[in-house]
């Protein structure tokens, strides 16, 4: 086929690249397929006219004004591979236009999900306090070094948010048979009951359970609303694991609550990232961190190519994106997700 | 009913105490249900001789010399709950006569897959590592924290042994969509199909396996079986962990293959336990170390309890124990894990 | 609250009725939250202006004209009850002006996936010819009884369509550990993967299956799909289950198949419903007929208006509706499946 | 090897054959691997004393005199694949010397489960009548041939024994999200528990069901325990459904509690095998009926000799057998199941 009839992409998937989302197969296969013309962010709505006027999709998250979205008249989706949806671009005449705009940060469910879990699993357990121990020659051994310890089987798991995060962590804990009650307002209870989980208030979730896990968006109206009195309502000795954004809670009152020893956390995000050197939540005991790591493995990354793939493949044939999530109209605006500026 | 009318137990739980194996609510049906003749494992010999006579149950795992077993004329089980089989009864005899003799062992399992799937999940992460570098400010932040990160979901995962403790771990593996292969030479292939996962030889459980997870007992065959080359035929950056007894590994080759940088590790259990303070493991990067505290949770100990008496309710009807492992006659000779001496 | 400030939905679901969608208690509901304006499909344009332009819910399937549509200015969501979607409205200006328009077919999946695994399972024991002939005194005993039975259990299962239904029947399928294989244009392989099924194509869903269940809608492209090709490429003996439409396949093909004994089948869909009393399928043996019961149970219609009501919620707080399935853009001038008459 | 020195077996399967459980390439591995003596049930005393002293396994269930035993110095196993134990032994002997007797029943529990979830489908759906109706060119089409249909999903489902069968069935129920509960006094309850399903009382699973399973073999108490007190007790409209023993049940009095119109019911045995020609079951409306066909595939019996060649395997290498089921001695003589006479 003669490269000129393949379909046009406009690739600016900045802070992505196209190595980091693609395997190189897959990127042999991107190029194979389409007319790749790659570009900055910025400089999209500089591209000669008849790039902009035949390019299918875009793989990216650029800046399109609205006199630049006039000129693309074939645009059928735009691949926004960063993942935090940002008000850069006129979202109504998109939708209203049929063009898609869909997000890839499924990639991260899994990933996110497997260190949530193993957060709590440490925190049950103290793994990090006994390892080391282990090298001082301090440590309990057996029931002496269990004073504290609990298990997660059985256990009643409070899910914040349900989501595709949301739903991973569910799946991996299958196996434990928790008693698991999740908050999401944005969704019909009976989704959540088909997924075997038990659709809660807020209040229920924080106060009845041994193990909750924030994965909720920050959206325009949650901001913050884990604070001093959410913790206050959990359970004592309970655990609170952070994995989505730090924006959803008041940081220092979950540190206090740790400091207290009313709760024990995790968190893989923090206020500033990166974290000043001084700031107390690097030594507070009864907290384990990690360093915004969650999602960002190779293998995620590389699943955004395959996403990418398989959907430009539907849209080829007429059918609508089936992998990748939409935007919607309804929360495009709401989202507040400051999207990375790092892999 | 009267106190003489109730079946006669005699109770010589050590190192266990029955506080220790029971709740105050089931310590009050055990009480209320049986007359208990508390001894030490050593006075149960010298116990009167209508004691002997009438005891229906032992719980404890003392010595018993034929002679003894002789006046036991109405013995139905023994419930060892240490778990350990030890050589200090004639084992013949009791399985001649029908009497069973069972452990409770099955309730370590749950809490040994969880501390084994964290370590998993650790080695897999380095949250150890991450944690300590977090408190020293030297994080590295995102993808730059991941650079070996791997996930558990999808992996193929190797396990030694499917006794209970193999088969709490593949339960807890469910949501993980892992391709799991099981090597056991005790079990007929189909059992394990049934369960999921795929008889293997050991040599392809370790040249195939991301994660290995050795819970097999100790047995006069296969002490010290996993030494130098099982360790040279696993993937390169697999991870090793060990879970059930030191002796089924030569434990200075396994330091040896971590040391080099070919695999990593994790264990809750050692040559000698305590350890020597100055025992190089203690500071060996890439070993993740537990001091024998994967089993010895109080809800593990509790459940003992509920095993006892769900058992002897079903004894004391006529019927078989179902709750706790029998002691069969073939292997109870070849078993060699060591008794604890601490909970 | 007023009444007249509730939100209004125009009411015309014919062929469906309030009281049919709607339990009791959950009617109640409805009439409390709205203002509910009750019309005949066709009576819909003729409601007066201030009806159109208050209405954000339409409850059926009427038709639209343009200008009907451009007096509804604060239209919401259309709720399609009768769940096959009809040309009978503006679609593309709905979806350019942000109006949803939803389907409630996903109620039908649970019940129809329960018949057709009864189906797969009767034509697997030959229960209703065993039955009739142990009436008549002539039944075979034993093994004598099941010469041609075989098992579903850990069979070869293929699926064509893995929409709602497709996933019903893979979840009932769970405890049979089949080899599910699916067929599915409009999905990425990704999705049938996550699904714990194998993509594959036509061709090898119909050669490789011991059972093979068609629950595709039918479509522009796929009338008739299903012929004495598709047939003969079976495995001899297997069973062929149809669910959807019998647009999909060649019916007279499909019969000759199973008067061949090549195959054998199920069905509860017709060429003509009602069927014509001298069709040659009523006596046709080695075919199971179920005349269009699959999915119109009660329980199943009440559900629709539970469905109704949850993604009302959603709407009413300014979120996308969750529960109902979307019509889209791209499929819906695709879909072929004639409405129903009846319930 | 020198056939001499190959393990001995004597063979005497009545009323099953070495071809009916072994496939060909099975029954190739046996004779390579053991001596086979074939021989009747009755011939077996009559063998000469030496196959006798040296035979190792009993396939079959002869009778065994004690003085018969006695010859039997290095019999390790006998394997009775007919799977009803008969009182034709002594078993006492056996369990004593160490010697295992075991059943291969749960060939069956698979095809029984599939059939006995069948015919609970069956009487959801009514679809014999249904396709009946059809031939005859009397069907009701969509919703006005569903009156009385109803869901197994979400149903409260009763399971009255949890050997074999019931955990298999229990399985097959997985993707239906049930609320099952189990009566089976002969198991504690945190094994019912363990496997999803509610302990419950007799009472309680035929007072709270939808459903009712009965898969409880026959002893020397439960003959006869369900009668009309029980039907009485079960919900209107409920379903009965039949598979082990006819004996469980007063016959007459199911029956009545069908024609009267109370429950619905499915049976796969009956008070006598082959039933008279005029017994009034084979026209009851309401029942559903199945000649003692459940598990006599040809697939199971094959299976039955993958577990004797399995088990056989492990004894060899000095293991206990833990794919056939063992006999108790606290239960063989409680067994009450009369012998199949024919496959």
């Amino acid at each position: 086929m003669s490269d000129s009839v393949l379909p046009l992409v406009i690739s600016a998937p900045e802070p992505r690249t196209l190595d980091l989302i693609f395997t190189s197969e897959a990127l042999a296969r991107f190029r194979a397929k389409y007319r790749i013309v790659e570009s900055s962010p910025e400089g999209v709505a500089a591209l000669p006219a008849d790039v902009l006027a035949e390019a299918r999709y875009i793989v990216g998250q650029p800046p399109i004004a609205p006199e630049t979205l006039d000129k693309m008249r074939t645009l059928c989706c735009v691949f926004n591979v960063e993942s935090n949806l940002i008000n850069n671009m006129p979202y109504e005449t998109l939708f209203s236009r049929g063009i898609h705009v869909v997000t890839t940060g499924l990639v991260f469910a899994e990933p996110v999900a497997e260190l949530g879990l193993a957060m709590a699993l440490n925190l049950a357990r103290d793994i990090v306090d006994a390892d080391l121990a282990f090298r001082e020659g301090k440590e309990l051994w057996g029931g002496d070094g269990n004073r504290k310890a609990r298990l997660l089987s059985g256990a009643d798991v409070g899910i914040i948010g349900f989501g595709d995060l949301g739903r991973a962590l569910n799946r991996l804990l299958l196996g434990f048979r928790t008693r698991t009650r999740v908050f999401d307002p944005w969704l019909p209870p009976s989704i959540l009951i088909e997924n075997g989980v038990e659709p809660a208030t807020l209040d229920r979730v924080l106060s009845t359970s041994d193990f909750v896990f924030v994965v909720a968006s920050v959206t325009s109206e949650n901001q913050g609303f884990l604070g001093a009195d959410a913790f206050a309502r959990m359970r004592t000795g309970a655990a609170f694991i952070l994995l989505s954004r730090a924006g959803v809670v008041d940081f220092p009152a979950l540190m206090e609550a740790v400091r207290s020893g009313h709760i024990v956390a995790a968190s893989d995000v923090f206020p500033e990232e990166p974290l000043a050197q001084d700031h107390p939540v690097r030594t507070l005991p009864g907290f384990l961190r990690s360093a915004h790591r969650a999602g960002a493995l190779d293998i995620a990354f590389k699943r955004m190519g395959d996403m990418v793939l398989e959907d430009m493949d539907l849209i080829d044939r007429g059918l609508p994106p089936m992998r990748s999530k939409r935007a919607e109209r309804e929360t495009v605006s709401r989202m507040r997700s400051k999207p990375v500026d790092k892999n």
